[in-house]
């Protein structure tokens, strides 16, 4: 089973850009440990990262059909873009929404994800670690089993 | 380390009430696979339920100094109460807002959470799986790992 | 098949508070009435009042199953309570919301109400003769005729 | 005394229009239960529909001193119709609201009652039977009642 | 020049309708007054009254090319119909908007006049008598003088 | 089959009113065109006008089971009319919205509407040629052709 | 009997600014023809002009007591000020809002008046012939004629 | 003459809880110095805490009739309960609102409060000292003086 | 003649993604009845699509001076986009907007179109066949014939 | 320690204006019992009131160095002045902002205060009194005792 | 050509009011600072300051006719006065709106410019280098250069 | 030291595009005044244009240690674009927000932007002399002079 670890705008950045907010780890990093976390679990990720909305709607597109899931930092366009939501819908796959801080606590903007409703969930405000969080809730969606193991 | 796992009102319902949204887990097998989760994370858990606000901001209280952690399903006070928004302010630990459903694809006064600004960070929608996922957040917040381990 | 009349916030105070608003009459004086006409019809009441939103969500879990329906004036958390919505969703009974007065007469907080999506039905503004006519709604409800009889 | 149920915007098509919402009983069937139930409380109905608010504003206008109250089912108009809510002020009558459905559990511009707080009550949600429930209202505002009886 | 003075829903009740809010007046006696006051000022007038929105328009339709002016009570539909609105520019004719009451010392919704902007001019608050400022209105407008006189 | 025209307020004065914005067109050109293109199409069409949102609603009522559609010029009531919006609905006909001028493009309260969640689809900005296009696209969904023919 | 019109900000430039708008005629002009206006009724004139909040509730105050009624075109001061509004009210004088031209027909921030809830009534929308209308308006309202004379 | 001194959620906690805020004084000695200040005008105390809004809800009801005047520190369910609302205002007893900071200088779900309109005043913003201060302002009220003594 | 029919976001996927809204046609389909279709007209068209909003932003550059008009179903831009609005207006070409589904029977977040306000009119709701449509709105547009023809 | 009291517009009216609302004390009443209880305080205060929002600030920034703390009932402007609240911030002085009546129980737009934020704190709704009120306040927060004393 | 520099309420404090905000620079030297900026671009420059908007009103008045241009910082008045507004508009002069810090990067209130609408364009966040900019980009204006010279 | 003069969607068009509003100039011409007018300053300059969100991303990274500042016209994404403001910020450079016309007299939509509070400042409505004024705003800015030079 292949998951896609999709990224989105500025996050090409990690490990340089306010980490204060972000932290020191590069998205190489979390690549790489998102590739041995999912070894782990028994799947293998693809990963990917782009600052145009188009390049992540293709990348979505891609996706169906080749993919069992995907995890997505969709980053400023969780915010604003009904056309990356659409395209969540017509992948058919379980997506999981994360992000690195908890946006909750940041600006008002960033409360409102138009992405949240056509996810099958949501983690954020765990920093890096949330990417093998999301892998393990997609592991354990996939194959089914109703409560923590 | 020990971590209070808090449900809030209707969750004592849990198996009975609207098994198509909540499935038919009960809260005791919850809790039961929360303390083996936990065990096997070297971590140890205490459980409560309440449907009164006061009472979920009494075990609140009860946890500062005597617990190094907190998951917190709050239920539908999750999106009206203040007054525990100030009280998990007050325990000054690390607070995991979690959600069996993701509230964001129900009624659109579901989609505010009060609470989620002064936790740590946001599961939902994974089911009782999520448990698991939020104790594996606090251990790696506590123990301080900055990538997926 | 019995009904349970409940009662929330400050009506335990009825017949001495803001008589110009609510009358006369008190709270002991309706549930006897209620008894009286429930019998009438072929019913049977159970009263119960709180002014605690969590006492009242565990009288609706109590009457999962073992009533046949409710008449529930929640008094002031109609405006404010999720929680209670989500309790009376739980019961899978019908529920009539009741008013003494016409809420939609007075400030216009009082004039939304979280509850009455997933109650049955709304009778309000018909001082302490309103849980008569609430009772035979319910009575009609759950015998079924279609017209007034 | 005699009572006015009237009747407005394509409630002549009940029985016919939208079964799973309305049910199948006729506006004639309802009229006729209306003056059944009417003679048994002592009360005499006269029974009017239009689908135009003028119509239904003079019907109004005519009831003033000829009759000792009104039912009014304003369908529609309830939501958008501020000069029906002058007419029913005109009239000097006790007006209960009466819906068919629940209008709480429908589209959220349905929510809004722009005759409500003109009006002695509202009754909502019991389909036909609703219009015994509010004959019997307004027969216990006009005698005077204090309790259900 | 012929003035139609057109006066909306409910008006017809004048002087025997809330009459601390519209005084003891009735439609017969201000008409009579408009047209006393009208010939003094070298104008005739037409009057009608309905408490249809569509005879409204129909008035109005009627008025383009025959009359000179109009002074319109529009009533409560001057806070909800757009169609009279755009009856009003169809007339091309000026039009005062007119009130006897000042709206808005009264409830909010009856702050906004959608016809207003397509008016001529706006005169409320001066119970009957602004009828008689409304047609000095339109004779100043129509005679072009740019002071009072 | 039958094709019901429908034109609402003010459209009694095409090709007077406004026209830099309505054009000189009048509705009986407009009527006559729509039966000679209809006839061209293989449809009859019956042609309706009212400045009364009741009467529209009567015509619509008389078109159920007598039409196979219905092309709705609602005029104003388009942003104003819940009664109409029901009326559209009861009919289980598929309705097409039209408009002459691109309402997007003129004031603000012109921007909603309220029979456009009912109606099969919306034309608008077309002028007079609307129209055509409004029975070709019913004509089109009545014969079930994927695609244009 | 004594009437104060005063003139709020800007419009001791009346006659040179906005010309489209205003027309050419000053302030001074007004001032003059109030005063013959008001002779003919049997009043005296008190004209005042500010471009200054404070000097306007001076005037006000000043007029408390000592005249019978105000003239009040209070420029955009209607749109800001609610100190304006409470010295309206300290007055206990009958005030008549003017206002040029038709605030209504204009950016809509000038569509709501702070002031208008306090005052008698409003007259706008006939340039400078409105002083005259307002004189009379408050003549009216002194003398107490309840109709048009 | 008996005052209830009755504070709301969290502020058990008060003297360990966000100092920076709320200051390093206790609760304990809070109600220590109230009984000492109202003693030196002439007044006994009660005092109570809860976290519960129905155990807050339940010490109003016991004050009607039994103490002169209420302190009311409602903490969060100040922004929140209608119930408290209710409450107050069937106690039929001046209360006056208390925040030990300034809660217009926070989060803008604090400058909300659903008490204040039946409340006699308000005191804000000036730590524990305001306590003293309300006892000064019930004194006066239910004393008498019209100015500062 | 020729036409540019330009496809957004998504709509690359058509046939395939959720069938129930947008049918089994693929866009392929469509272009090659966009292609015939405008031939019987008299048109040529050029086909393009793009999920990324600056090449859509390209492509109707490219259509200034080239291009006699432009079908444009912008697909989720349609509700986000003020740059492809922009695009539009730069064209100086008739433009009609086009959506399959009727959005206003949707998520409220599709009721706003950014971009109808400057095309020439709106088509939506009518499935492949609306391309149809919009070619023969464009022909009639651009040959100027003031009826259905 | 010298304490500016500065009262805003119409506040020179006390004693004469809507005596229902603020009593029949008048500004001198209140600034000489300032004077006589800050001397028991150990304070002197300086007295000004101007109906001028200039004057106003212009008495602030006088007040900068020169005084202790400032006891200000901005009036109307408390709702409506973005510049006093600079000119609060300015004076880098503790200033109570004061109320005669509880504004939270009139006009909603009395509800904001532009200038609570950057005040020390807020004491309203206890009539004159509220000044003896407010220089203990100030009184308390110069001297730093954090109990009533 | 002469400019005006006119500088609204609380400037006059420049220099010593927060200067972490607005830096130590006085509004004397930035005053001098404009009149040599000024005569290098060949410019005279007036300067004004006023705490008072009806002063600002004044001095605007004054300017018409008399200058060629204004460089405005109204301050707080910037987001309330309307009256300000107009007086820009009445000077039929260009007027640059200026400020010193970026008050978009401040409280929300201060986002919102009223007067801009109205004026030649905005220049802000510079500090008092923003001086220097408005007399040139005012320079350019009246000089006419399409390009930076 | 070297700045990047970087324009948004729409913004190749300049100097063809709605003259009107934006004038004749190219923006190969305002690229090269640039260059010229920082060679002036002792800056030089680096240009881009993008129509593409993503591009105008990826350009700021590109920036970041590279260049000294940037002046940024973003054109309609400054109404949109989260992912262009959390670009600007991760780029830790100072940035002009520079629009050729005065957004703040054009469609509301046009009054937010979303990008301005993470702006050093920002500068509108002069036309393309505005990039000039940018630029010396960054030189001054960069060069520190606390005046006008």
């Amino acid at each position: 089973m292949n998951i896609l670890v999709l990224n989105g705008p500025n996050l090409n950045l990690l490990g340089t850009r306010e980490p204060a907010i972000y932290g020191t780890t590069t998205l190489a990093d979390i690549e790489a440990a998102c590739a041995a976390h999912a070894a782990r679990l028994g799947l293998a990720v693809t990963c990917a990262q782009s600052n145009h909305e188009g390049a992540l709607i293709d990348h979505l597109h891609a996706a169906r059909g080749a993919m069992a899931g995907v995890v997505l930092n969709a980053g400023a366009y969780t915010h604003t873009s009904v056309a990356l939501r659409d395209a969540i819908t017509a992948t058919e796959l379980p997506v999981v929404e994360l992000h690195l801080s908890n946006t909750h606590a940041r600006e008002s903007f960033r409360h409102v994800s138009l992405i949240a409703p056509v996810c099958l969930g949501v983690i954020q405000g765990f920093g890096a670690r949330g990417y093998g969080l999301a892998l393990e809730a997609l592991h354990g969606h996939l194959t089914g089993a109703p409560l923590p193991t």
